[in-house]
C-alpha cells in the first residue's frame, strides 16, 4: 500500500482560498491570534504525525485486531497503538480545540476537525480512542459541575484518560426510551448503575490510566421514555484507585475498524454521578452526539482521501492495454490504466466528492466556531443555524461518499484490490460502519426532514437557502453558477413539497428523507464547486505559477456539473413520488 | 443468522408464469420431455441442497478459510467442504447441463442457471469449485479433440475431477496480450508449460482427485499480442498418475469468498495439451468466459436474495421506536422497524432488483438454450444475438446491484449488520469480488458499446429494441407500459448517441459504457416489471386464490416504476456529457 499524503495544499485551499477561514476566525475574541503561520504549522504537524506515526500501523492492526482476556478482562489494542496513542496525546492532539481553564489549547474547532480528518485517513480504528473523548469532554463541559468538570476534564483533555459513550443496549439502539441500565441513588449523593451497554467504543483497553465512561441509564420510577432517561459519569477508577465495577464483557467480532475495541460494558451496581439534570440525559446526549456526527462525517472523509490515493497511485503504474487513441507510452508493453475514461471516471468521481465534502466539511465546521464564540448573538445564532441544517449532511453524506470512493477506490485496483496486499479492502470494510454509528445515516435524513427544516419554523433552512441566492447574486459570472441555481430550485421544489406533504402526514417526509438528503448535499457540493473554480479563476487571472493545481479545480468543477450533479433530476423525481409505492405494501407482501 | 429458503415460488413465477419458459424449451429438440413436473422437482431438490447442505457452512467456511502447506503445497478447504462437495457431485448437479454422450443430464442451461443462484445464495465459496469447472467443460466441448473430450469431460462432467481457468498473470489480468507463459512444443506432441499463473480459483484444493487446468501461454515465435496466446490443457496428475509440475505456490489473502482457494500457481516445465488451434487461444478462453459471465451474474443475484432474506427478517423482528402512523404493535414496547418509511425503501429497491434480475437472467439463460438447440438457425441466431447482447448486462448490472442489496441489507441491521453475527457482512465482502472477475464490470460496460452495439453491424440491439417495442404494441395495456416506453426511448437516443460519437471517437464510446449498460438495465428491468404486473394482473383477474402473492408483485411494479426507474434521467443525461471533461486532465492534474 503507497504511504498515505495528507493533502495539505488542498487543505490550505478550502480553509484560506475558498473560505477565507483565518479572517473569520480572527473576528472570535478566541482566535484573534489564530492566523496562517500557526493554523499551517499545526497541520504541517499533524500531517507528520497521521504520516509517519499513525498510517504505518493501520494494516498490522486490521490484521492483529484487540484481544479480551476472560480472566482479567482486559483489552490489549494492537501492537504499537498504546505507544501511538502516547505520542498523540504527548503531542497536545486531544487538547487541541478544548477550553484553555481545563488544560487545552483553545483552537478552532473547525482546525480540529482538519486534523481529524488526516488521523481518519491514516488509522480510523486508532483515532476512535481520542475521538470518543471528545464527545465526554462536551459533555461535562456544557453540563458537568464545576467539581465534576476540575476532576475528569484536564485529564481527558490531556489524554492520560480516555472517554466513552455508552448508550446502546442489546434491545435498543436507534430508539433509547427502551434502555433498562438502571441507577439507583445512593446515600452519598452517588448512584449504584446497573445493565448491559453493548458497542461501546473504547470500554476496555491499554492506552489510558483511566476511562471515563458516559452511561445512559434509567432513574427509578423514570417515565417509560426518553423523557426518563439522565446521563451518569461512571468512572473506571475511583479517586481512591478502586476499580469500579464496570466492566467489559467481551469484544464484538466485526467487518472492520478490528483494531478499536467494541466492547460488551457490564456495570454491575458501579457508582456514576449524575451529569446535567434528571431525565434530561437525551440533552445532554446530543451535545456529545451532535460534535461526534460532525467527526464521522471526517472519518469517511479521510477515509474516502486514502482511497484516491491508493488508486490514483495504481492507476498511474499498472499497464493494461493500449489508449483508445493509440498509444500513450509507446516504450511500455501497455499504457497505464489511467488513459482509460472509464478509470478516469471512477478517479474523478473520488476526487470531485473529496474536495467538494472537504469544503463542505471546513464551511461547517468554521461556522461550528463562530456559533460558539461570536460576540453578537445574531451572528451565533446564525451559525448556529447553518451547524445544526449542515450536521447531518456532513454526517450522512460524507460517509455515503466515503464508502463509494473507497469502493470505486477498490475497483480501480481490480483484482489487486480485493486481495489484502494494497489495503483499500480495509478502507472498504472500515469505511462502513460510518454510516451505520453516531445514528445510521437514514436516522441523519429524518433529523433533516424533521428537526432540522423545521428549525426556528423553517428559519434555518431558509436563511441557508438565502445565503446560495445572495452568492449567486454576486457572483452571477461565477463558473456555473447557472448550474447551481437549477441544483438551487430543484432543492427548493424538494423543500416545498416536504413542507406541505410532510406537515400533512411525517410518513411523506419520511419517504422522502434520504433522496432528499442526497439532494441537498450534491446542490451545496455544486455551490462549494462553483465557489471553488471562480477562486481558482481569480488565482489564475492574478498571474498564479501554480496553473496545473488551479487548472485542476476548474476541470473538476467541469466534470462535477457534467457527470455528478445530474443525478439531482432524479433525485427531485424520487422525492416527489411520494410514500404511497413504499406503505402499500403488507407485511406478508413483502416476502410475496 | 436466518435460514436461507430458496425463493421457488418467485423462480416459478418468472419462469413459468411470466417467461413459459417450459413451452419455449420444449419446441428445441434435446428438450422435448423437459417438463413442469421435472423442472419442479429439479429445483426443489436443489433447494433442499442448498437450505440444508451448503448454507450451513458459509459462516464457517468464511471464518475458517483455506489453509495452504508449503511443504506439500496442498491446499486444505474448510471443514466440512470435501464431503458436501461429493454430495453435490453424487447428487448429479455437476452433470445438469452437460452433454449426456459424455454422462452429463442434457437438461437446459438455464436450469443450471437457477440452480446456481441457489447455490451462490447458499454459500459463493463453496459453489466456485464445481462453477469453474464449467469453463473447463465447454472449452473441451466446444475446442477438443475427440481424445481429449473423451479424456476428461467425463470425469470433469461427473464432479469426480475439476477444472480451472488459468489466465492472470501479475503483469497482466485484463490485457491478456502481455501473458509471458511459455509452451515449448515437445517430440511427443505435448508441450511444457512454465510461468506463474494468479488467482486461480480452485487451482489446489482437496475436493476432487485430479484438477484439470486450462493454461493461456505463449508459443515460441508467438505475435506478441493477444494473437498470439493458445489454449492449453494441463492436468495435476497424468494419465499413469504421476504428478504434473503444476503446484500451488501460496493462497491469496482477500476481503472475502474466504472458503474459495484463490491460488498462485506455478508451472515448471508442465506437460500440456493443446486445445483448439495454436494462436486462437483467445477464442477457447470467450467459450469459457462467456457462461462464466452468466454464472457471475447469478452469483450476484444469488447473493442479493440472501441478504433481502437476512434483512427482512430482522426489520420484522427488532422493535425500535414507534411507527410515524401511530403505533402498531401497541402491545410492544415499540414497533417492528419494518414499519418506517426508509426501511421499506431499502428493502423493496433490493426486493424489485431481485425480482427484475431474476427475470432478465431467466429470460437470457432460456434464449442461450435455444441459441444451442433450435432447429431453425435463423431462431438460433436471434436468440445468440440477444444471449450476447444480454451476457455484459446481466453480469454487470446482477453483481453491481448483488452488492447494493447487500449493503442495503446490512444498512437495515444497523449495528448488528456491521458485526460477524448475522453473515451480512460476509455476503458484502464476498459479493464484492463479482464485480471484478470474469472481467470488471468496467470491462463489461465497453464489451457491450463496443462489442455488442456493433454485432452484426447493429443487428443485435436493433433486434431486441424491436422485440420490446413489438410487446410493448401488443400490450399497450399492461401495467406502466408508458413508463417502459419512455425509458426505451432514453435508451435509444443513449444508444443512438454512442453509435453517432463512439463511430468518430472510440472514447467516447469509453466514457459513456458504464452509464449506457445501467440506463440499458434499468430499462430491461422496467420492461420484465411491465411484463410481471401483467401476468400477476391475468392472474388475479382469472381468480387466484395466491392475492398476496400477485398483488405484491403489482406493487412492486408501482415502486420500481415510481423510485427506481427514475434514474434513467440522470443516466442519460450522463451518457451525452461525453468524454471531455474525463480526458481534459493531464496525469498532474488528477494529483492536483
Amino acid at each position: 500500500m503507497p504511504a498515505y499524503r495528507a493533502p495539505l495544499r488542498d487543505m490550505r485551499f478550502v480553509f484560506d482560498e475558498v473560505l477565507d477561514a483565518y479572517a473569520t476566525l480572527q473576528s472570535l475574541p478566541s482566535q484573534r491570534e489564530f492566523g496562517n503561520d500557526l493554523g499551517g504549522a499545526i497541520l504541517e504537524e499533524a500531517a507528520k504525525l497521521a504520516e509517519n506515526v499513525l498510517a504505518p500501523l493501520n494494516g498490522p492492526g486490521d490484521k492483529q485486531g484487540c484481544q479480551y482476556d476472560p480472566q482479567s478482562k482486559a483489552v490489549k489494542t494492537p501492537d504499537g497503538f498504546p505507544a501511538a496513542y502516547k505520542q498523540f496525546a504527548e503531542g497536545g492532539w486531544t487538547a487541541l480545540a478544548c477550553a484553555p481553564e481545563f488544560g487545552g489549547q483553545g483552537l478552532p474547532h473547525v482546525l480540529n476537525m482538519m486534523v481529524e480528518e488526516m488521523v481518519c485517513s491514516a488509522n480510523l480504528s486508532l483515532g476512535m480512542y481520542p475521538g470518543l473523548t471528545h464527545g465526554a469532554i462536551n459533555a461535562l463541559t456544557e453540563h458537568g459541575t464545576r467539581e465534576q468538570q476540575d476532576q475528569y476534564l484536564p485529564k481527558l483533555i490531556s489524554g492520560e484518560w480516555t472517554g466513552t459513550m455508552c448508550l446502546t443496549e442489546p434491545q435498543c439502539g436507534t430508539d433509547l426510551g427502551l434502555i433498562r441500565t438502571r441507577a439507583l441513588p445512593q446515600a452519598d449523593g452517588s448512584y449504584a448503575i446497573s445493565g448491559t451497554k453493548i458497542w461501546i467504543t473504547g470500554g476496555e483497553h491499554d492506552l489510558a490510566d483511566n476511562i471515563a465512561h458516559l452511561v445512559l441509564a434509567k432513574l427509578p420510577d423514570a417515565p417509560d421514555s426518553v423523557k426518563g432517561i439522565s446521563l451518569f459519569l461512571v468512572p473506571k477508577f475511583l479517586e481512591d484507585g478502586t476499580r469500579n465495577p464496570a466492566f467489559c464483557g467481551g469484544l464484538e467480532h466485526k467487518m472492520g475498524i478490528k483494531g478499536s475495541a467494541t466492547c460488551v460494558m457490564n456495570f454491575e451496581g458501579a457508582r456514576g454521578w449524575l451529569i446535567g439534570e434528571p431525565n434530561k440525559g437525551l440533552k445532554c446526549m446530543f451535545t456529545m452526539m451532535n460534535s461526534a456526527r460532525l467527526m464521522v462525517g471526517m472519518q469517511g472523509l479521510g477515509i474516502a482521501e486514502s482511497a484516491y490515493q491508493v488508486s490514483l497511485g495504481f492507476a498511474k503504474e499498472r499497464l493494461q492495454s493500449r489508449s483508445l487513441s493509440g498509444p500513450k507510452v509507446a516504450d511500455k508493453p501497455a499504457d497505464p490504466i489511467l488513459v482509460h475514461p472509464d478509470v478516469r471516471r471512477m478517479l474523478l468521481r473520488q476526487k470531485v466528492m473529496i474536495e467538494g465534502c472537504r469544503a463542505l466539511a471546513y464551511f461547517t465546521g468554521m461556522h461550528l466556531d463562530v456559533a460558539h464564540d461570536h460576540e453578537d448573538p445574531q451572528v451565533r445564532q446564525q451559525s448556529d443555524d447553518l451547524v445544526q441544517l449542515l450536521t447531518p449532511v456532513v454526517k450522512a453524506f460524507l460517509t455515503d461518499e466515503g464508502f463509494n470512493c473507497a469502493n470505486d477506490g477498490l475497483q480501480v485496483l481490480g483484482g489487486s484490490g480485493f486481495t489484502e496486499d494494497w489495503g483499500i479492502e480495509q478502507l472498504v470494510r472500515d469505511c462502513r460502519i460510518t454510516r451505520i454509528y453516531e445514528g445510521t445515516n437514514g436516522i441523519q435524513a429524518l433529523d433533516l426532514v424533521g428537526r432540522k427544516l423545521a428549525l426556528g419554523g423553517g428559519r434555518a433552512v431558509r436563511s441557508y437557502f438565502a445565503l446560495v441566492e445572495g452568492w449567486l447574486k454576486a457572483n452571477a459570472d461565477a463558473p456555473h453558477a447557472a448550474a447551481v441555481g437549477k441544483a438551487l430550485k430543484q432543492l427548493q421544489q424538494a423543500t416545498m413539497w416536504i413542507a406541505t406533504e410532510g406537515m400533512k402526514d411525517p410518513e411523506q417526509a419520511g419517504a422522502a428523507s434520504v433522496p432528499y438528503l442526497r439532494l441537498f448535499a450534491l446542490t451545496t457540493l455544486a455551490w462549494f464547486w462553483s465557489r471553488m473554480a471562480l477562486t481558482a479563476q481569480h488565482k489564475l487571472a492574478a498571474g498564479s505559477s501554480e496553473s496545473a493545481f488551479y487548472g485542476a479545480k476548474l476541470k473538476s468543477a467541469d466534470f462535477y456539473m457534467a457527470r455528478v450533479l445530474t443525478e439531482t433530476d432524479s433525485l427531485l423525481a424520487e422525492v416527489q413520488a411520494g410514500k404511497s409505492s413504499l406503505m402499500a405494501f403488507s407485511e406478508e407482501e413483502f416476502a410475496a
